[in-house]
């Protein structure tokens, strides 16, 4: 986790409901204007910015949100303009669109945008990310991999991400696309790292006390491999299936909970309690 | 694990090599001819037999295995013929073909030839079964279920199988259909029951005292839900996605095993070192 930060993170596992009751994009609605401020939606993960965002600024109109706006920064010398930078922070909450994650880093790292979203964040702005913008709020993320794949190093691909949520890897379209065997494989490189596998049309919230909740039709399926006994993965050749032992799996359906400092799940009723 | 047989298992996740190494097929020639007797072809799974049963007939003979015959069953009536029961109780081993499950227990399901397959297997014969073959192993057995799904109950249907291994639940074609939802699914049910995902050209051995181990080109998933510490299964509607914590997974490829009996993975260095 960020340290002294106040901003809420919502990271989303793609596809979520834009038609029906749509949950999740109704309560990025709901922590924004509880934060004050506008919804910027940030498409640098997609080729296609005024698509998606003309689609994401409909939605969250007709969700009843009042002020939309899209930022398609496409490039670094814009991701450095200082209206740019002036924009994020007067957001309420940002919205990373899906795409491919390696926009996101290639075009916003390093720049004054970067800086901004951190700034953002640590002063309370709600941060949101889909598909792709879900993936690039960790320290390190997966950038590619196989699906529907035992875990293999040859089939996982990481990168450095935005770092706004540390100590986990996200991964997303999580039971959709059988990635438990990339999630592991990322996971066993480094077992401090914890995997969150976030299925489609469902989302956690994580708050600035490291306190994650689902929210959404699926599910969050938490890898932990802290304590796991035995591993191959340092004699392993690439193409060579891994070898965990001990991995420590939580399915966590909408109500349920995660502490990431204590790195234990928390029960609905237990929720409900408190 | 049943109890007081001879006999030795070995299970196969479907789309096991027939043209390279043919690693899984060698080994269950290996195991037949250790035991005396020849192999056994049963299609009851399969709508295809003529087909289905030349194909292995013609792999088995090209890697050396000298008796091979088919037993294609496709009724009641002939499961419960004295021959049958004779060609099955003088085979060294016995192979079950991929197809429907359901068409296994359905046609063999307490006639003659379920009562030999059980004898044999007590008095040492070996039983493998690939894909449909190895799902009805176990006492209960998953029957159909939805593939790159979160766990629902309604995402999975069980019902009886062959009863030749106790106190596990199998699925095949494990992280290629990406089916962690669905054998989670099914170990919830019944928390004292292991989950063993096996993948595609996988294969578990499992001998007389209950320990497996890994044999083929990927990985076998073990689900030990037995230390769970929550589920919501009772409450849980059959389309409610299920919560599950404190899950155990060990993930094992060629080289490991486990013991069934102690519910814990036997490592690489462990086995050599026997």
């Amino acid at each position: 986790m960020s340290d002294a930060v106040d901003g809420t993170l919502l990271i989303i596992g793609g596809a979520e409901d834009k038609q029906g009751e749509c949950r999740i994009l109704k309560e990025f609605i709901r922590l924004t204007e509880a934060r004050g401020g506008g919804i910027v939606i940030m498409t640098a993960a997609t080729q296609y910015p005024e698509k998606v965002s003309s689609e994401y600024i409909n939605i969250f109109k007709r969700l009843g949100a009042d002020k939309v706006l899209s930022l398609d920064i496409s490039s670094r010398r814009q991701a450095q303009r200082p209206e740019t930078k002036e924009i994020i922070l007067s957001a309420g909450g940002i919205f990373f669109t899906g795409g491919d994650q390696l926009r996101i880093t290639g075009i916003l790292g390093g720049t004054a945008a970067d800086w901004a979203l951190h700034e953002a964040y640590r002063r309370g702005t709600v941060i949101a990310g889909t598909s792709a913008g879900a993936s690039v709020m960790s320290a390190t993320m997966i950038v590619g991999g196989d699906n529907d794949s035992p875990p293999q190093q040859s089939t996982i691909s990481m990168g450095p991400g935005m770092g706004l949520v540390r100590g986990v890897v996200i991964d997303q379209h999580f039971a959709q696309r059988g990635r438990l065997g990339r999630l592991v494989a990322a996971v066993a490189q480094q077992p401090a790292t914890l995997g969150i596998g976030l299925d489609e049309d469902t989302a956690v919230v994580i708050n600035s006390k490291g306190e994650m909740r689902v929210l959404g039709s699926q599910t969050v399926t938490i890898v932990d491999c802290y304590g796991c006994e035995h591993t191959n993965i340092s004699e392993a050749e690439p193409r060579q299936p891994l070898a965990l032992t001990e991995i420590k799996v939580h399915i966590l359906p909408q109500g349920y909970g995660f502490d990431l400092q204590e790195r234990r799940p928390i029960l609905k009723d237990e929720d409900e309690a408190q």
